[in-house]
């Protein structure tokens, strides 16, 4: 499988994860979003995927572009070891967890939106700042009530088996840190944080770790 | 089941089409996102939501956030009739295209986004309609690029039975059209988009036709 990756997208570091948690090995094929005015804009890329966004999975004939697409073809694809649970209701309740942080977060705080918010609108370094955190608060603080007390909660977000939900929520915690957000609000987020990284499936899947890190 | 949902809520408008093509009968239970400061924020609401976003789908004992959650739910407690193709390629190309709105698009123009540009950032309407059509224009180009000339696309995103993806697709054209864009570069979306309005899936779904509806 060949990945195109960004080592710094948080999109693309959760399939390194899903992709490291049912140890399967894949190629990173860099697409530097920032250099080149964003590779992830030339022709090239946009041939492989219309929206211009990392990650896009290449797994023979099949191309998959979305993350959370992504997770759930390599769910089906190789089940084992599974990042969801077996129950319909669990299985929801982790989508749910995941899409908070897919949809609810990680959009407002892309890349392209940052820079609209600063060409187009205008906006300084404080305002765009206060956007990012604002988002990350809000987002956050919606996890960790899902998880906060919640019986299916364990070692990880569900259960003692890091999954899905993890391998969405450890890239935005690393991109909270990044920002300087004040993640003293989410005890239970932070806890599950720490599990994870003790893993090496998340360790090797981190920014750092990537063939194409700036550091 | 109860849905908990306000009319113009596109989250809720997909989750209404699922549950319709699905034929599954469902209580509405308004949240309206404008009166009393937004009915969201409500200490009875978070309860059942700590997003504080519509829609809520609640099924006997299992509450599920995240529009894209509750899809998947449906599709794997009430298989028929079938939202998702059966092959793995299929699945993967259906849920990124829906991921591409509800990911890509979506957030970017929601209430809550558009509030906050208007009294955290002082942007005035003119800014705020740029903003919508941008985030638009540049999401429907992407997939219209995954529709257009795809051997998989056939009167609707994928085949010739709606599901999951026009369930998201529908709601965001409508969208689309009330904020005044411009759809004439997206000849598949239109095309595809008239089909499902065809059907009474879609059209009993409509924000018109809820009972919180103010037209």
């Amino acid at each position: 499988m060949k990945l195109y990756s960004y080592f710094r997208s948080s999109a693309a570091y959760r399939v390194r994860i899903a992709l490291n948690l049912k140890g399967l090995s894949y190629e990173t094929i860099p697409v530097h979003l920032l250099k080149e005015g964003g590779q992830q804009f030339s022709d090239s890329y946009r041939a492989v995927n219309p929206s211009q966004l990392v990650p896009t999975l290449v797994d023979n004939d099949v191309t998959v572009g979305q993350s959370i697409a992504i997770l759930e073809y390599l769910e089906e694809t190789h089940p084992q070891p599974p990042l969801l649970p077996t129950d319909a209701a669990g299985r929801a309740r982790v989508r749910a967890i995941a899409q908070n942080i897919a949809c609810d977060i990680h959009p407002l705080n892309n890349l392209r939106v940052l820079k609209y918010l600063k060409h187009e609108l205008g906006q300084d370094d404080d305002a765009r700042n206060g956007w990012y955190k604002h988002w990350i608060a809000v987002g956050l603080g919606a996890v960790e009530a899902l998880l906060a007390d919640h019986p299916d909660t364990g070692r990880f977000c569900h259960g003692d088996q890091p999954g899905y939900a993890d391998a969405c929520l450890v890239p935005q915690l690393f991109n909270a840190r990044r920002m300087g957000c004040d993640t003293s609000a989410f005890p239970t987020i932070m806890r599950i944080d720490a599990a994870c990284t003790e893993l090496d499936a998340f360790c090797d899947a981190a920014p750092g770790s990537q063939p194409d890190s700036e550091g």
